[in-house]
């Protein structure tokens, strides 16, 4: 099953450490990967996205490629994800979204009345043609990580309506919350239009050779567990579903979600991430000792000096001993600023222990 | 002890149910006033505020009063809370700030390194000459509020400590914990101050005539729960000592703090304020029944239909009946945007249940 492939320098031979944890067994070598891994703090990603817009990159087959493989050369670990936005379906979809750099997602229009939402569900469409950069990526991608298993990225129902009602970046996702109380029968309209496009997303990359699948609901935590339920979970459950029948395991993913995590696995979450607020024992707990986790390293400590960072690693793998199994994660994605040399360290750290 | 001020056409005969609920009893009447309920919500906040910048208007003794108390005027809350603003004491302490309109604060420049906060320790200084627009708008504020309560407004240390490091409004606070971690004698030391001034700060305003103070904590929730307690509990619980000294109650609130219930409580808070993500009777248990609580309507809902608001209100009494006492607000402030005729029909019905 394993492929080495001693060409591009890494050890494909650990390809199934991470899918042997998703499915809920210990491996032997614990797995690790970085949220956001694949990204500014390394400078062969900067180089090769000088002079590429993000949407641009995201959409550009052979750069998403080459973007998604460099974590996996220079740290060794465990997997790929597939270089994307959070907003790539939607553009896809033909939502007019533009990624300024420094501010995030920017819409010509929020989607906050009915009207509004009325229109997007009759307009927005995903299809094998809008799809081919993105399948023609994940193709190549794989391609190139030989045997390391790449993970499908998409943005969770209620992370891309959102941003679609509030038309950007927000604190407290204020109006996206409104919506859902104020009129819900078009905000379970929305979801439905967001939980096409993310599932759409999703399948199109594990068709196209993605080994699992990660759902990042990134703003999920400004939600009560009874909202989430009431108003969010359907959606979410409803992609994840497609990803079982796809094959692929699936991680669901948000920050803030301590009061969210058995309604994340309820959801039908194969594997739990979860950010640093919460230690992994505590969160094993909550799950009832039943499922796979997935963090929950703080980026925070990166910079700080070796030892504190080190028994910081040590203490995320001890408790999350107490988890089935563990994938060794941040908490959250990689700062822009981060020393990489540093993440190559903990690769090391990790598969030492 | 009661004192009805016809004159200002509200009720003052109410002053004592805020004091006896946060003393843990339960008052006839229950208590009720809205986190920012002195601000753009009210036509005759924008009126005064015309031309005046918000540190201007914090530190313009007269208008502070009269902001603070419209609201008592208006709604009729069991409250008012002074006017201010989160950095108002850095600013009184010699720290470059403003407050840039649909920013936030913006700092002439970042505390980061050890030598930075050292050199904060040596130059931020309250005295009574600088606090002197505090004391005076508090002692106003009181004059004309007649027998309703005041409640004293402070940021907490930590989260004084992240806007310094920071240097304005952040997501994550990443570059807070990262001082935290990577230097935390410098951030004990930052800690020191920030905990120095907001005491000040409150003391000010106890001795003006507030009978409670609010600790503002407003970024916390970025923590876990074992961060909280080794390099913030300390510094917040300074403050909250430094209150009960001076003879009145102290409320500790921050948002997405779910995790962090006990440890807030543990600081020294008498009353603990929850956001809308923690139903109240679940926030009672996680505080073994023996706190008394505020909050905790979901601002979201403050645009939803009469129907689903009466209901979303009704359902938080009813959980904050669990309690030993509960004072009703908000999870978090009231939007800008909001109708204040519903802010006067939730205290409508607060006061009828």
């Amino acid at each position: 099953m394993a492929i080495l492939d001693v060409d591009k320098g890494y050890d494909a031979a650990s390809n199934s450490a991470l899918l042997e944890a998703f499915s809920g067994r210990r491996p032997e070598r614990l797995p690790v990967w970085f949220m956001r891994q694949a990204g500014r703090s390394l400078p062969e990603y900067r180089a090769a996205r000088a002079g590429h817009a993000m949407l641009d990159a995201c959409l550009d087959p052979d750069l998403a490629a080459e973007l998604t493989v460099q974590p996996v050369r220079r740290h060794q670990v465990d997997a790929a994800i597939f270089f994307s936005d959070i907003v790539v379906p939607l553009a896809l979809a033909g939502v007019d979204v533009r990624i300024e750099p420094g501010v995030g997602p920017v819409f010509g229009a929020p989607v906050r009345t009915r009207a509004q939402v009325a229109a997007l569900a009759d307009t927005a469409r995903l299809d094998d043609q809008r799809l081919a950069p993105i399948t023609a990526g994940v193709s190549e991608a794989v391609r190139l990580l030989g045997g390391t298993p790449l993970i499908g990225f998409a943005g969770a129902p209620f992370t891309l309506a959102a941003y679609l009602v509030e038309g950007g970046p927000s604190r407290d996702h204020l109006a996206a919350r409104r919506l859902m109380h104020t009129d819900p029968t078009a905000w379970a309209l929305l979801m439905d239009v967001t939980s096409t496009l993310s599932a759409a997303f999703l399948r199109a990359q594990i068709a196209a050779g993605a080994r699992a699948a990660q759902l990042f609901d990134s703003w999920v935590g400004s939600l009560s567990a009874a909202d989430y339920r009431a108003h969010v979970q359907g959606a979410s459950a409803r992609v994840l579903t497609s990803v079982r029948e796809a094959g692929v395991p699936s991680v669901h993913f948000g920050t803030g979600t301590g009061e969210l995590l058995p309604a994340l696995r309820d959801a039908g979450a194969d594997v739990v991430g979860v950010d640093h607020r919460v230690p992994l024992d505590e969160a094993n707990r909550r799950l009832g000792g039943a499922v796979p986790l997935q963090g929950n390293i703080d980026p925070a400590l990166l910079a700080a000096p070796w030892p504190v960072l080190e028994a910081h690693v040590r203490d995320v793998v001890d408790r999350g001993r107490a988890a089935p199994a563990h994938v060794v994660n941040l908490g959250h994605g990689v700062p822009p600023d981060t020393d990489p040399d540093v993440l190559t360290h903990v690769v090391e750290l990790v598969h030492s222990l």
